[in-house]
């Protein structure tokens, strides 16, 4: 293997690593050498990719920053309208969480009362939803009258929760769980034109 | 003052103490020295009410159960539904959330990865309003065919959201924001005849 290439290998290594530990036992109390031992190399090869444990933590948010750039981003998943999108974007999320430990560790470190996050995924994840909202409502999506601040607000706290809360019981990650709230949020959310179109589930095959 | 009620105002004061410094440095970080020394006591005095930091959790997650007992016990909220209840308790932890910091530090430590909770408060939370959403469907005040699973699951993950974002930014605990998600979920949630009497702003003084 070219030098070069394995120092990326071991890199992508010590940032899995680094979120297992982060997850399992908090940014705090996570142990250096348990994450360079986890990842298969020496402390000193740890030293010489991070400085310190919150450059490392940095560069796990960085890496799930990505990750949640692909569920949100232009590559994100299609689909037939805004609110569409939106909803599926919250299911992509949710099954995110459940299998990448680099997610979810990013975004418990969003939360971490120790550290200044440096991108606080949270925020980003409410910037996001807040513009799919705005453009729903540019798009006609929206009922008239509907407060779009509240509807951002209630989406990022509900998505906030199953995350949170799916830490200890991932059946608040499941499909199911996150169909059930957009059942009961889009009849008051979604104009009437709309709402027939709309599929709680997602629109993506799961 | 008699030396009980003295060792009762001091066992009060670390709890206190010790909710500060668990909710501003995590419970791993937390020192048990700036604890004592922020309740004016010695270490020593410490030591003599609380075996370790694992019991001092303990008793501040105890503390924070009582006062959700306060919220959603007989002595709770009195409102003319069962489902207006539930909209008022949501409030009334919002509030507390922001005003009391020994409830906030007990329900964060529910989610600390590194301690085992005795007293899970966002389990407790959830099982009561799992009793709310079911006692309203017996009493009529549901519509028909809406799963009291999902509606329970709705409010607990919103509900925790609120209380985790809420730690970097008070605006989610508002009555404004709590208030727009009632908004948002009672037209589906709720019947027909009960909803003209709901008031997803509360309806007791705040």
């Amino acid at each position: 293997m070219v030098r070069q290439e394995r120092a990326v290998r071991t890199r992508e290594a010590l940032i899995r690593s680094a979120a297992e530990v982060f997850h399992h036992e908090g940014f705090t109390a996570a142990s250096l050498t348990l994450i360079s031992s986890r990842a298969g190399v020496s402390n000193g090869a740890l030293h010489f990719h991070f400085a310190s444990k919150a450059v490392l933590a940095d560069a796990v948010e960085s890496a799930a920053a990505g990750v949640l750039q692909t569920i949100t981003g232009p590559r994100g998943p299609r689909a037939p309208s805004t609110l569409q999108r939106l909803v599926d974007a919250t299911h992509e999320l949710a099954r995110h969480l459940q299998q990448d430990v680099v997610l979810r560790a990013g975004f418990e470190l969003s939360g971490e009362a120790c550290r200044a996050a440096r991108t606080d995924l949270r925020l980003r994840w409410h910037a996001w939803v807040t513009a799919m909202v705005d453009r729903a409502a540019r798009h006609g999506e929206l009922r008239e009258n509907v407060a779009q601040e509240g509807v951002a607000a209630a989406v990022v706290a509900a998505t906030v929760g199953f995350e949170v809360l799916g830490t200890r019981d991932e059946v608040w990650l499941s499909r199911r769980t996150v169909s059930q709230f957009w059942l009961l949020l889009l009849p008051t959310l979604a104009s009437h034109s709309f709402l027939g179109c709309l599929e709680a589930e997602g629109s993506a095959p799961r």
